[in-house]
């Protein structure tokens, strides 16, 4: 049997869109004498599709495209995900189409409800597998999470007979390192039952989560043998045969090449994640602050990755506390991106709203309160332009300054998308390198990755007097974001009980900024919005004692 | 039997600080010489914990704090709900306290996992009931959700014999007229059981939601014998005692007084809400603009009622479009409430920032960016001299703007607190009208209330330049945001099929600005937020047929 899958990137929400690139999947697949053509999960609505499943008429629309599309497709097998409502109910499916129809439907058992995952929300859990033949081959069909507990599997296949391969749609999103994971999950599957496995991953950009692709088939022997394309559509296509002792499969396709190391993986999920958002919410252009520093040359080199130079506009917004290095470095990123560069000065506007300010009792030319004001003046000129141009905004503070509130809301947070808040300002400075690296020429000069980190806001300032050093920042957050350990575990691994206790407070202390900040991609197992949801007003101390 | 409902504000995370309000009622209930002393659902981590309840450490606080209260509180029984964890799994919990230590727990099986809630994110469900003798009676402990199905809890207590009183622990969230379900339920489940129940809710604000407690009695004809009050704390007392034919319930405490209307219970629960996000957040004072028009003019009397008019500082920032007789207005509702008010023109700033950005290529001093930037400039005021003063900002916009993106994101949008967010634009009226009702006096001037509204942005501005009339509008809303309904069928039900389309682009084309706002007061069934998730990136359009 020939196997296609139709690695796709869905739109959520573009029913008729989505439609369309499956029946052009379908019309390469046939081409290549494909007997079985597999598309992701909810791969006709896109991945995930939340709220609008509570409308009635969206589920209708649902089931109204997955007909058509099997109407328009009916040689060969094809199988997609989509929202099926029965009575009121609603179900993550997978629609078997055969012969210009749905012949059968198998819906998803395990509901993920965790991290960025809100499945019980919205669907059932089906209670039935589904076995198939097809082309000879006994094929059970799975849906994502279905396949990541295997000894739940086994048990709940264990009266369906004989299985030569276990089929499995997904819309499983990117973090670094996860692609091993799944390997090592299908290969499992691939031994348990004997089996050949074929995996369909969704791919492309959906608010702050990115699906990164990588569909896989293994054989019987567990081992992978051919991989899609990552973090980019692809149709890979293998055939695969039942013998006597397994399920042999062979490549049909030449093999994609795959991200170098996880520093790429990153790079390249960064820049589906950024043109998937800017491109499906409509817009052409972006534009961004140059401060020279580190985070916004790499956000800048990000987004000519993503949209290319001609769509990329960066400001530098000097004030008397900025440095003739950081500026001249700020215009040497633009000319090495080759993109627009703009020089908005905030000086005066800075004098003339300081002055507007001293009708107010108490206000002050200096302290935090008049640094904000400098970071805010810049949002809204990004912002004044954002609306006269029609660009949207990108900012590029890091995980690292997120978790601490070390920026300004409605400042240096004002935009649209935030490039790298998931990624640590120490992997900022791997991500810098390896821009350059790739380019085969210094795009970031060497001067902004060695140069001591500040946000020249008053005379002299560096990141260090707010902050522990980077190192020492990302390794407590790693403990305390990622993994949710207590002070006292941290404490206990090593780490200075004073700093551990100070970094604790200002995370829990800056949950408000965070909730108003743009979403950006998600490329670590846990980032700040849907996988992590801290209330607010929140009195719990994790410096205390549980004692 | 004398049983006592503990209605007491709970602050999420605060531990110690619920226990302490605990141990206090429990000396006030023993006063009263109370067998049985019941308090909220998750009464010791205040609810909802969210992700809170993935640190390990939390669970064990958890845990210490309920051994604790059952050793210092050892006479009588205490019910409490507490986060229970077993092994890796966590329960929605209420432990049974006697004799100083915890007896016996009961495990919620009905978890909600729609609108506001995740507990199927955190929480297992528990499969056991529980069924305990008590001076006598024989009470059936239940948690919220599961009084709300009744057939399922007849069928899941029908081996438990005879029961005489069902006891509810609750955090049911407020929303405009829930309280007459929650009645209808009560009654339903007494009458079931030929039974008396205890129901006692969680009060106060957290986030997004605000509890209204209304803890009620009912005896076994279904008769609601008592209610606590609306918005407060309040230790409500009955005596329950078991007939032939039935049970029997009497207050041993006066008839608090309840919210007149529903106008009054909106205008309660936003009070409330605001007092606590304000107070629990650390802040004692608040600020905002004041336009002279009727969001904020509401916006203001609220803060005054929740936090003192000492305590509340209005702002008004006029440019050239503001007329002389909108800012006087400001200045009377400033006067009216008795707070400080501040002026500070933006004319000059605009004049300033219009100037630097002559600099950036199709900047022109009019059009939205214009307009846009007059907002960000009074949010970067309001900003400020937050930070300069320590006050938090809250901000004036109700649900219909904020539906249809009818706002500028970092200008009026900016702030920790959005007070009226989930108001309708028609219900803000009747709120001035009901603020000057209990005042007695004109707080929100005429002129205010009659005023055809405008943002004042350029010459002539009017609301209706840009949205349809608020009345046409609101049931547009209503239909489409609380009812996820179609156009189709919205325009089925008489509404101008024009209108219908435009405010649907608008609603969805917006969800970008409602992701990055503050937090207000739910008081809808549901409220933009947690309660609505829809995605920013999202090509579905509910005007399109499904056919």
């Amino acid at each position: 049997m020939r196997i296609a899958l139709g690695q796709f990137n869905a739109v959520v929400g573009d029913l008729s869109g989505n439609a369309e690139k499956m029946r052009s999947m379908y019309a390469e697949a046939l081409r290549s004498n494909v007997d079985l053509l597999i598309f992701p999960e909810l791969a006709v609505c896109g991945y995930p599709p939340e709220d609008l499943l509570h409308k009635k008429h969206f589920l209708q629309h649902n089931l109204f495209t997955v007909k058509k599309l099997a109407a328009d497709c009916p040689k060969g097998t094809i199988i997609a995900g989509f929202a099926d409502s029965y009575e009121n109910d609603c179900y993550n499916s997978a629609a078997i189409l055969q012969n210009g129809a749905i012949s059968k439907i198998y819906r998803k058992v395990l509901l993920p409800n965790y991290g960025v995952f809100d499945e019980r929300r919205y669907f059932q859990a089906g209670t039935e597998p589904l076995v198939i033949g097809i082309a000879g081959l006994s094929v059970a069909v799975t849906i994502c999470a279905d396949v990541w507990d295997i000894d739940w599997l086994a048990d709940f296949l264990k009266d369906a007979g004989r299985i030569q391969m276990v089929l499995n749609i997904s819309a499983s999103p990117f973090y670094m390192g996860k692609t091993k994971q799944r390997q090592a999950i299908l290969s499992r599957c691939a031994k348990e039952f004997n089996c050949a496995v074929s995996y369909c991953n969704l791919v492309g950009g959906q608010d702050e989560i990115v699906f990164d692709g990588r569909s896989m088939f293994a054989d019987s022997s567990g081992k992978i043998v051919a991989c899609a394309k990552a973090f980019d559509e692809d149709l890979l296509i293998a055939d695969v045969t039942a013998t006597d002792k397994g399920v042999r499969v062979e490549p049909a396709t030449a093999q994609a090449p795959q991200p170098s190391d996880l520093i790429d993986e990153v790079y390249q999920g960064l820049v589906l994640g950024t043109r998937d958002y800017v491109r499906k919410n409509g817009f052409t252009k972006v534009l961004l602050g140059l401060s020279g520093g580190v985070d916004s040359s790499v956000t800048a080199a990000i987004a000519v990755a993503a949209l290319g130079a001609e769509n990329v506009v960066g400001i530098t917004m000097p004030s008397e506390f900025n440095s003739p290095e950081t500026i001249a470095d700020a215009k040497k990123v633009a000319r090495n991106l080759g993109i627009e560069f703009l020089n908005i000065p905030i000086g005066p506007t800075l004098a003339q709203f300081d002055e507007a300010l001293k009708a107010a009792p108490g206000w002050g030319s200096k302290g935090v309160a008049y640094e904000n004001l400098q970071a805010r003046i810049r949002g809204s000129i990004l912002m004044s332009l954002s609306n006269s141009i029609g660009s949207l905004v990108l900012t590029s503070g890091n995980k690292s300054e997120t978790a601490v509130g070390y920026a300004t809301l409605y400042g240096d947070t004002a935009g649209g998308f935030a490039v790298i808040k998931d990624v640590p300002k120490t992997f900022v400075y791997k991500l810098a390198k390896h821009i350059n690296k790739i380019a085969g020429r210094q795009i970031i000069p060497a001067s902004v990755i060695t140069r001591v980190p500040s946000a020249e806001l008053r005379p002299g300032q560096k990141d260090s007097d707010t902050l522990p050093e980077y190192d020492l920042l990302d390794k407590i957050l790693k403990g305390y974001v990622e993994e949710d350990k207590s002070a006292q575990q941290l404490i206990e691994s090593g780490l200075p009980q004073d700093v551990v206790h100070k970094v604790i407070r200002m995370v829990d202390r800056n949950e408000y900024k965070r909730r108003q900040s743009p979403p950006g991609v998600k490329i670590t197992p846990k980032a700040f919005g849907k996988d992590r949801r801290l209330p607010i007003t929140n009195r719990y101390s994790s410096c205390e004692d549980a004692s």
